[in-house]
């Protein structure tokens, strides 16, 4: 019998903790230990969180590293430049580490500091930090006790354009992601621009001429591809809670049944990449609670021009889906295990 | 161990039918053997709904009263008026039938027939029939074949109501349930009223002239307080996809901390009600996707007035999810089983 | 001809200041010269604004007392015990004001102080001040300096109420208010409670122990009726930005068409309220972004109960609409200037 | 003093029909005198459009050629083929027609059947209409007696592309446009795709594989720019309403602020057109209720690609607005009259 793993979320208040916490509540492995959050310790999880009455019966904590170090895995659902401080001490604790912020994502530290304003605290590690896209690097991952959980977009746009770039079949040069997120991707921050009425009954693109996104998935596309990529990716905010669709724009000479092909091998073992039939438009909300991933390829008439459409739920395949999912994988259980639940449709 | 039941659903490719599948395609103790759609037959079950790739393997059939025989019970999650009319032959074949729609709610047949237009088919089973809200009926549901699915309003009402009707503390000449229900409860019919655009950024009442929900809350009403009630009853439409939320006014003379601890004792053992802390307000999305009713109780200060809060999901603990409550009852299974999960939230 | 006047708005970047603006740059007889707001000294209105391109060439100035008193009427758009410190100043200089905030609704100084935590700058000026229902106190108003610009669920109420309270048809001691308002009603401050993915899919009530508004609707409803009122007043929130219903109950024996005949005789000349033929369902969306009130009349059988429904756009009728509308008073110029468009369906 | 135009209105129970009846009510040189719907004749207008209460006394008509053609002008805002049907007769008796449907957007006969699926009721017309957008034709609008209405989306990526094509600074090889629309676009039919149940909390493309508006934006990005034009076109449904963002991408060698200079040289004088600051990002909301089409430029740092960032409220600029432009124009009224208000925001 597998021994229960104790769990710690540092930052537990925001989005992706309570998505974290929603789905280890029933995970049958693991026991959540330690939930921390600065600014409401001794605040009951369930207060804050309603839907969690009856699941859990512990109180937010101050974050002290002595006490996540007690910890078999720790989970950072914080902004970005928090984890980086406690890491090396946990590690040095052998307590495992999965990053749900950007700390670890960026090999290149000096891209890193120019995207995310900051000097990072322990560039030693970036090498060591596996990025955690299981249908990419599930063996790493195996072994892997310094996990950068992929953001919300690249994993929509890298699921997508996968099988292209290791088979080498897509112009590189010429690669757009429109890509569309639901508003909980922005976090669970007081801000004016995320309000219901600012965002509601609207529609906008953001960050046009630059997003943090970007440097991490065209550094994946390259290393997949062994190759430069010049990507344009523009994200844009719809009006809903949760999902991403990115509609991914390249070239091609292959034949539209032959990408269907090659898409349904790539992922023919994949527990959470369903490639839809072709002709397919996956909705959001096909995916909506759930860790899968759908992708669908069109190839429009009398063009070489490839359509590839990506939907995962940001909080689930795009955060905290993911990272279990990882853990699972970092601790030998089976890969499903909390995640192998359908969507919620309507 | 238990053996595995065969369930049939008839009329599944509505809100609640694919409700009972995202529910039951997780259950350990039965099998869907028979799913119906006469509009869609050949029609793969996950082709509808992509929300259920991977977790369901066949097609939609041709309702027939032989098939369903063989199934050990059979879900209608279909129109009024049509459950009627299959229901004498399956109970003779010994399949248990548990009616989502409002066949069999009402005991007395002329009340039924005028409220729902419809001669009835077999008013000689309405006495047989029990009325499926497990917190007042769970000892007759052991042992029913034949179960009346509340509607979703009155489960939301009668539960908020519930602790006082049968302690006699309140005004019976005087309660008024103000509710208000996501547009999913209106189903999944091609009508222009129920349309994004005309629902969306928007709100109205209707039916206050008269609801069919409101004399099958009365009859309920009136047997647990062992009296005629004064009750009005009038439901809005939300622009949410799922979530009822009851306000409903009465007098008492008892105070808010009585009223309290009243209810908390009631409802203690229940795995589907949660009374909430005083003063609270629970929100619809605590229980989005889950089974559970979430109940506060108000005394605003210096008057009689009480005022209670329910939210339900209209889909679950309004219909699959309370069905499937009453399945897992009648089978003499864990009450709980493929409900138990948080709701969803954000 | 009449002349032109000039009109100031003090905090003018909150949803309330920016519909005034919407509503003003079109109305051919004032002209906006002067917007305040204290963190925005120097951006272009336009800019914060951009539905507002084209038609404002100002920016945001330093709310200064001196520059205001240059003004003929100023609005202040302000969070409540902000006006009340200007006002006495601009009143002696002979500038008018409408108070679109709380300072001078309640003629009460002490429950003023008690509902809203602030000792009263100004409580001299209380009984001077117009409570701004042009309903109600049109006379009133013609020769009012200062103005207290109802608070938009007391309006909604209050209209849906008038002609019962003064020819004393209903029961005072058994008025209930289930009122239901968009979002933008809780202004545009970061808050992490009225964020989309807070607010969006959900619905919830709030304040049920006691509201800022029942102490201004009942002081009308006790000054029209002569007496004393027992009112309950419960507000929820709806998942849309502009809208507000509300569902009033009560008992009178008069029957539903003499209440109809009622209500038409009360409002048969104003031009912005609008009962609707017996039996109709306002939706909010009919007097999106217009001035007009719906209002319609209910009783369902069999029983003393009344039902009224009553819809407004809570930024329009319930706030900026209302205000312009009294200032066309104040000024003497037609009641329905730049307030005479139809609402925007869908 | 101008003549008051009659004005007829086939099919004005959909949402651009309503449209057309919010704007027109308020146009001081036209009368609404025949408003037909097969389906509602003897219904008064303001029954099914209670937001016209006050503002419209007349009731839906059969539509008869003979009244029709006492107009002087007929907008047709009905489905694809029907127009075609009466406007040969109409022209004959000096009525001149707006069809905002697409029977004569398409020059080329053989296209127009492929796409719309019908045989042509009189392809002798065809070169006779005008493609309604004044940016492009308002010299022959000026004459006009037949006028073809653009698409939504066509509008939306002809402006954004419009000072490109013309100077030839672009790539017309690689085109692409991501669009996403409002629901209201889809029409007011009772069709199960549209409900609010389905298209809420979700996001999706369609049409991947071929949409009616790609011959249409084809046919003038060809004839703007004298050359054959590689377009992908990509549409996509949002939860909201109203609006229309398109995204559009493409390569220029030309650097950010020539092309700012270019659009901002095209448009100056446009009243319906409006250049953004350069990074600037329209928001659907900006011209939410408006005729105003807001553009902004982006070329995303050291590479040749090019974005344009395009929105319109797809009932005004895209349909109704449009169309009551154009006919201003045709009756050499002044452009803006009845359409010269702010947009609703929030």
């Amino acid at each position: 019998m597998v021994q229960v793993k104790k769990i710690g979320i540092v930052g537990a208040t925001g989005y992706t903790g309570v998505e974290l916490l929603r789905l280890l509540v029933k995970h049958p492995d693991i026991e959540i230990s330690y939930v921390t959050s600065r600014s409401n310790v001794g605040v009951r999880v369930d207060e804050m969180f309603p839907n969690l009455r009856g699941y859990i019966d512990i109180a937010f904590s101050d974050p002290s590293t002595d006490a996540l170090a007690e910890c078999d895995l720790v989970f950072f659902a914080t902004p970005n430049g928090i984890a980086m401080n406690h890491v090396p001490e946990l590690l040095q604790a052998n307590t495992k580490v999965i990053d749900l912020a950007a700390d670890f994502r960026i090999k290149d530290v000096s891209v890193w500091s120019k995207w995310y304003g900051m000097i990072h605290a322990c560039p030693e590690l970036l090498g060591e930090a596996v990025y955690g896209l299981p249908e990419i690097n599930r063996d790493l991952l195996k072994t892997a006790n310094l996990v950068a959980n992929p953001g919300c977009y690249p994993t929509s746009v890298i699921l997508g354009l996968l099988p292209l770039l290791e088979s080498k079949l897509v112009d590189l040069d010429n690669i757009i992601a429109d890509t569309k997120s639901g508003v909980s991707g922005a976090g669970k921050q007081a801000n004016i621009g995320t309000l219901f009425s600012e965002m509601g009954e609207s529609f906008k693109a953001y960050g046009v001429g630059g997003h943090r996104h970007q440097p991490e998935i065209s550094q994946i596309l390259s290393q997949l591809s062994e190759s430069s990529v010049d990507l344009t990716f523009v994200p844009h905010l719809l009006p809903i809670i949760r999902g991403i669709h990115a509609t991914i724009y390249s070239r091609t000479d292959v034949d539209a049944s032959t990408l269907q092909a090659l898409y349904e091998k790539q992922y023919i073992n994949e527990p959470f990449v369903d490639v839809l039939p072709q002709g397919s438009h996956p909705e959001t909300r096909n995916v909506k609670s759930s860790n899968m991933c759908q992708i669908a390829i069109h190839k429009p008439a009398e063009s070489s021009r490839l359509v590839v459409l990506s939907v995962i739920d940001n909080l689930v395949k795009g955060a905290a889906g993911q990272a279990v999912q990882n853990m699972n994988i970092m601790f030998g259980l089976h890969e499903t295990t909390a995640l192998d639940r359908p969507a919620l449709l309507p």
